[in-house]
């Protein structure tokens, strides 16, 4: 099974194709989420995690999280599923703020997706706030 | 200012105004989630939990978590913000699945919601699964 999520597949999943995922039970659950991990980049130093339960609050059938060394905030990955028609990348932080989707895009895009995540570890690198990370890619818009 | 925020007043508020009081720190959004819980009622031994930090995983400017003595799964009310339009109400478990929301209102309605929890309670009693739950409200329908 784990042959046949490749990215094309991953690109023309609908919602409800993703929920049957995980309604099917962890194991073909986890083999989605791998295959989403498959296509991303963490950056440098970063870490990378998939919800295999409800462990990021259980929202979207695939949800990837990633954390800086500082865990100042976290960067995380949700699928489009019964709360979200869309793809989202989300900046937020254990204290609840600053929060924002800073990218949405209907089907998978990991190539999007791993530059927004290499930008926001760019610009973190350089010493900006989560606050002005926020601020800066509302900026760059959609590319 | 907690008592700005009547049951009118929340029935009002559009998701970006949701998220001006999560993006107001901890002490607003708490007397925004607590001015939500005042009009919901936990079913008799069940308890109710607002998120303040990012607990349930911190996507909503409002979450509240109902949890019934045996903890096979938890109903939570969101409130509309960046990821959502709309109040839900979500039928989930701590394993990942099953997973539903079970109802979507665009404006706070504590009636709708509180009928929700109370119906939702009242299966569980009887004995019915979370799944068999989940497939009777939505043969329900919206009211």
């Amino acid at each position: 099974m784990q042959n046949l999520i490749t990215p094309a597949v991953l690109k023309t999943m609908i919602p409800c194709e993703l929920e049957d995922y995980r309604a099917g039970g962890e194991d073909l659950r986890r083999k989605l989420t791998h295959a989403v991990m498959r296509d991303l980049d963490a950056p440098l130093a970063w870490t990378m995690n998939g919800e295999y339960r409800s462990e990021f609050g259980g929202f979207f059938p695939v949800q990837v999280r990633f954390s800086p060394g500082h865990h100042k905030f976290q960067v995380a990955v949700c699928s489009p599923g019964e709360v979200n028609p869309a793809w989202m990348v989300v900046l937020l932080t254990a204290s609840g703020r600053p929060f924002s989707v800073v990218r949405t895009v209907p089907a998978f895009n990991p190539d999007l997706i791993n530059h927004t995540v290499s930008l926001i570890a760019c610009l973190d690198a350089e010493g900006y706030s989560a606050e002005n990370i926020i601020r800066i890619l509302a900026m760059e818009g959609d590319l």
